[in-house]
């Protein structure tokens, strides 16, 4: 069914927009806690700002999100471990998590409440910590996005709808207050779309017309409250440009689809039969208990280690079609999807040039009894000799433990891992698995 | 047994040095052709000068080498087919051969002789045909060359040893000619190879300071009778350089099997097998009538077509270790040895920059089922789609006819191919090209 632009972005809203009782319900809760926290740290003689920051303290929530941001400063002077004593209090039953300070994770009336210790600092050029900037964040997004909610729900569940938002480094893609800057910057979350459409790499924002200091980030947005900073450092060039794509073709033929796209069920044996069968590629699955480090840790590593098992891959002649890395409950895996997984047994290994006499008789020293040659070819010397691995599977098995991977996911692999190849896949059930495995063989953008 | 330098040049003298029996021979046999020739022409009433050229005319033909080239020159305006005519009368059974002219080819005597009708000019720089050069090659050697023979010999033996002699288009190496200009140029056959140990691409040699016009070619050496002319225009860069690297090894270390290299004997039934299964490559033959036409036509015309087929084999994404083409018996042969015979259906197209609107809605309408994709890697748009060809025996049978091959061998394979893969290659029975496969397996230079 066509949907008119409007039509659509009044559907999207129905769904997304928060109700009045959540408003209400969000309101009394953040306040209590911050009374309590307040009233707490005043008993224990420390001085202590506790406020609600994030898309909860703007109404630019998406509906079914809990999460609130509490955060609690303290002057310069003070430390951050007693407003961390006074968060452990209040909360009761809470986890202690980490980012670049600690902070605590609880569940208060139904919601989930971060309550992060940061440093009260008058101006955001004077931070001590990452944290200190996010109130500065909410005392300028505060008094100018409202009136524009709508649009900021809308781009939010646009880019969650093709998947690009989210900074975390597992995802790479668009953080909150980046999108609400973008609204602030184009006027609408029509704006947005049409002028996403053309963005290319190097693309730079500067709302307050203050940037400082270079960045060679894909794209630029300085932050308004600190001229050094990119608000989209974390952004990678191809989540912007799948944006960018998305928002061309949403333009040309808009569907709700965009922002609520069919989940993918996780592949049945039948499925993944299936795909084997018509690609016949051959996919080589590295797996191994997933180290117990946050996401953001976990996923760099991962990332890497992908990188140095290509490169071995390929190194030793063989040939990638695609490659992906997932986690599910807690395993870990490494996918590499093979077009090349067998070679002979004969390689080519290119010498000097035959007329630099010291350099060719290196290289004969060096290879003494090649299966062919030497030879020259093209005017370089050239042996023929045995490839010590024929089989990708047989080169990753042998050689995973000689590379260097991070720290945690080395020791991980180190206490044991799990190779499956082929139709060997079909030995792990799990949904989480099958799913990213959905995901895997489908790999289609959102361009309706 | 170790030998020294100057013993080992007298062992191959001893066996290449025309025995005073054959010089006299020689000397008959040519003065009856030329007189015979001489005779016949002036009762014809043709101004005819015959005359012996080549290496039988200076005492620098290899023992055993029984070919005479008599050129019989007439002046510039009378016409060459008169003296072709003579030149049949003379031999009376013979073979009608065709270079730039047509000429005679005879036995006579025990002697493999040409005939050949040139003009008889005043300069070499006023040529009328290009074998109109040869005497002025025979007029300016036979006075420079007498006490330098030997050095000849050593040299074109050893030339032949490390199988580098013989300009023919399906050697590219050095000519008679050449050769002795080399022994002229640098003094004796050791100092050529000296020279030649430190020779690199566009080494330039003029004995008579006059060489005008640029060459490109790995070694040029200026024509003392033809400024123009590069002597080694038919040398490629891996001959030249085979045959540097060849004589450093021999002078590092001097063997009589330079020069007398152990024959390869043709390969067995079992040594073919050993080969493949130590290899473990994938070899594909394509086998066809050779096209009746001189070898000079014949190689350049079968190495063109080698190249296409390797890069229609490497652009569908298969990989060579090596090819090899050859003749034997009326039959032709391309020979490709595959690394990568056999690909994964789904292979991986890449794309526009996804930020070039334009060219990204073509790539994907262009695209419109994909296996995978479209996705985005590194800012460009991809597909994986279905390969035509996942083996590489398949797209050489099926687009052989395709490619535009040399005149000649295209209608030789549209006659009729075989193509044998793996061990069919042991259906091909014949000792010329289980010689030729004895060849191709060893590939080793001459370094001692």
């Amino acid at each position: 069914m066509q949907h008119s632009l409007s039509e659509i972005q009044e559907v999207v809203l129905s769904q997304v927009r928060p109700k009045p009782a959540d408003r209400t319900r969000i309101e009394k809760t953040s306040t209590a806690i911050i009374t309590r926290v307040e009233k707490l740290a005043s008993e224990h003689g420390l001085h202590l700002q506790a406020m609600l920051v994030g898309s909860a303290a703007r109404g630019t929530w998406l509906s079914g999100d809990h999460d609130l941001d509490i955060f609690l400063a303290v002057p310069p002077e003070e430390d951050l471990a007693a407003a961390l004593d006074i968060a452990r209090i209040a909360a009761q039953d809470y986890e202690e998590k980490y980012a670049e300070h600690a902070y605590i994770h609880a569940r208060m009336d139904g919601f989930e409440v971060d309550l992060v210790p940061c440093y009260l600092v008058d101006d955001a050029a004077h931070l001590k910590s990452a944290v200190d900037r996010t109130p500065f964040h909410t005392r300028y997004l505060s008094r100018k996005i409202t009136g524009k909610e709508d649009d900021v729900l809308l781009l939010k569940q646009f880019m969650k709808g093709v998947n690009v938002y989210g900074s975390e480094l597992k995802v790479g893609g668009f953080s909150g207050y980046l999108t609400e800057l973008l609204v602030l910057c184009y006027g609408s979350f029509v704006e947005v779309l049409q002028a996403a459409s053309s963005w290319r790499p190097g693309k730079r924002l500067d709302l307050e017309g203050h940037g400082a200091g270079k960045h060679s980030d894909p794209l630029i947005v300085i932050d308004p409250v600190d001229p050094k900073r990119n608000v989209a450092a974390a952004l990678t060039l191809d989540k912007m440009l799948q944006f960018a794509v998305a928002a061309r073709s949403f333009l040309a033929g808009p569907k709700l689809d965009f922002f609520f796209p069919q989940p993918l069920p996780p592949l049945s044996d039948e499925e993944l039969i299936a795909e084997l069968d018509c690609r016949a590629t051959m996919p080589i699955l590295l797996e191994f208990s997933a180290p117990d480090v946050v996401e953001d840790v976990l996923y760099p590593q991962l990332r890497k280690a992908e990188s140095s098992i290509k490169a071995l891959l390929e190194r030793n002649g063989f040939c990638l079609l695609r490659s992906d890395v997932s986690t599910y409950r807690d395993r870990a895996v490494m996918l590499f999807e093979m077009q090349v997984w067998q070679l002979s047994k004969a390689s080519r290994r290119e010498g000097p040039p035959a007329w630099e006499a010291e350099h060719t008789a290196r290289f004969l020293a060096a290879h003494p009894s090649p299966l062919s040659g030497p030879y020259i070819c093209d005017g370089k010397m050239v042996v023929e000799e045995a490839r010590q691995y024929t089989s990708a599977r047989e080169l990753l098995s042998c050689q995973i433990e000689n590379l260097s991977l991070g720290k945690h996911l080395c020791a991980s692999i180190r206490e044991g891992h799990n190779i499956y190849v082929g139709q060997e896949l079909l030995g792990i059930k799990d949904d989480g698995f099958r799913s990213f495995l959905a995901h895997y063989f489908c790999a289609k953008l959102h361009i309706g």
